[in-house]
């Protein structure tokens, strides 16, 4: 069942670990299948050397495991959660990518620096408040998701297809799994290139009318960039 | 038809892939036939794996397209500007590497640190002053074009051959393409290596004098470096 | 005789070399047989690309060579010590890996600034004091042992399985060799991301309760990550 | 003629390149054969993946060529007067390594951080003043030299088997071009660790009678290090 689509899981899943943002088993990525209100996700702790798409896990969307041996990712809540409020998206990524998490560790957002950044995010990426010790508490991974929407409350995820969970690390999505994986890996770029920087200079950042212009180059209808 | 200059515009794109400077399709490189009025670009958004001498894309001087199936670069009439305005250059590349995007973002022109810098660029890698909103939301590529050439008014390009575009990302040229895509490699390390010594003494730099010395081994009539 | 904890033993010294943390033969693991009362270490400046089971020492907790025809690590002593202090734990890594050791040199403990910290480490990676002279003048190797064993005192070597030695470079340990390995690897891996975090933000840190939850994610009875 | 010594001075060559110290063809190195009173060193400006023994040049104490059909590395003259000045080292190498150079064109010395830098460095590797304009203007590559050994009055070289040329990159030296090649490779790992060590804590440093019992561990005749 939803056998293309735990394909293009495994490798959204695969490019992460091929461009060097996870170490070990620190990352995890999922697709939905909307008409089947299904989601695939990768298994908790296995090697990524080891994933074949028959070890996906498909849960419904409340986490229900409906087909697949294995125990799915620890943070299926945090990813069913974006897929709820997130209407758009098809395909989220989580790593503990090095620059990006940085970052989120210092709980600070991305400014948007230069066209890299504008290419893929229209505007800075946005850092989560700490979540309270209740949240921690309590549903811990589904509170994490709903802290991710409501910072993003007046923004499009699909124009910052990204966010920074205060003290943990970044998730990114797209319209399919290959789109997340892939926002994922630039995202991870644009926190290396923003981290050096604020060290060369700690008060910079594009005009509003060069991040329009990067970002609707790749994005919408009038886009140019590319074969389409 | 120009088989020789497609080769040579391949290898350019693929020796800044192979360095470590591009991520995705992040960059481009082009060549220039001065006898034919011609200038060969690679396509825009092609994964490098696939790429081709047959890909590239032949132009003329206003970018219109001489021969080829695909989109040319969509940072082609940057290209072309440079390519008017510099009249010895005959290759141009442009990529995201990381620490020249940095130093890009930061808006702050390379110091002359060291030798490595001199042996490659006679005095500071110059950074441009940000577009203005007119110039972004006008003719945006060839405006970025024509911001390097005012920057690069009674400089000699031959002489620093590479600028760091204010917000944006470094460009690099060169006699040859072989040459631009060299030049825009050592801009990549001498970029890196000026992060950190800004880190360890911000107010250092070389002397006129061994600027000079470094710079002349290497170039002009008088150089001593190499076996010719 | 050992020969499955040879093996083990040889494993974890490669799997530290496989992840970057070693340079030339700079590293050293080891595992225990609580039972035999025997350690089992790695020779002493023996390249690794020529390493095999056989050559692994196997000495008596004293130190005195039971098996092997080459010279122990020259940091036995410091690793019989921890075995005798923290007597849950059966493999000690030693690395000078870049991040870590540099928190070492820089005398700091490493905050807990997030999750991928608090997945392993339930509290910052503590730095020994330095070494007095007569410490360092007499039995060196051994009084770096009881520096880190004096350093956690009041603290679960399990649950903060890993030191930073003043000066010097990170011990990690685990139940197993397997485990001390990994430890040490995902420990550079919190280096080199805390170092970043500092630069971005001098004040942040996760709370406890975000400190707890991850850390008992992965450990004790209540774990639920990965399949077991 | 000196066919060992032309292999082992190409193996120093090509160790530093293995080890990530060289971009293109930025270094070289040097080996001397005392009786004969002959130095091999690499030629300049060739690729490193064609060299073989029989490219590498043979000079005098001077710098005339005995025997070679290519041009020797432009930085000879350094080489010799390090060779005359140092009579008991037997090899020499110069790279750009990125994290020395950085230090060198910041002008600082690399102080004495930790136990990795006393394994091989007996105290702060020094950096040269700047030279003089006469000095970059007369016999320059001579002159650099000259401020490496007026750098070093007082201080044996093997004891500090390197230096930072200031405003330019490393040297290293040792016994043979392959203790000179590894001298080098530890050297960069030095001044990377060091790098992020000051950014950590300003003011840190190994007391001596630690930077003593490291050194001389691996060093003299009570060393203790390896099988030997």
């Amino acid at each position: 069942m939803l056998e293309r689509l735990k394909e293009e899981t495994l490798e959204a899943n695969l490019e992460v670990v091929k461009r060097g943002l996870v170490l070990y088993t620190f990352g995890n990525a999922s697709g939905i299948d909307r008409d089947a209100g299904l989601v695939v996700i990768k298994p908790s702790g296995v090697d990524y050397d080891e994933l074949k798409p028959s070890h996906m896990v498909v849960t419904d969307m409340e986490g229900n495991i409906v087909e697949g041996d294995l125990r799915p990712s620890s943070d299926l809540k945090t990813h069913l959660a974006l897929y709820k409020a997130f209407t758009e998206i098809g395909g989220v990524v989580h790593t503990h990518s090095e620059h990006a998490t940085a970052w989120a560790q210092a709980g600070r957002d991305i400014p948007a620096f230069g066209t890299t950044h504008a290419d893929y995010f229209h505007g800075p990426v946005p850092c989560t408040r700490p979540l309270t010790d209740d949240e921690v508490n309590g549903e811990y991974v589904l509170n994490t998701g709903l802290a991710i929407i409501e910072r993003f409350k007046g923004i499009d995820p699909l124009a910052i297809p990204g966010v920074l969970v205060g003290g943990h690390a970044p998730f990114a999505w797209g319209r399919t799994p290959h789109d997340a994986a892939h926002n994922a890996v630039v995202l991870e770029a644009v926190a290396k290139m923003a981290f050096m920087t604020v060290l060369l200079n700690s008060e910079c950042g594009v005009t509003s009318a060069l991040l329009d212009r990067h970002y609707f180059r790749k994005h919408g209808a009038k886009a140019t960039y590319g074969q389409n």
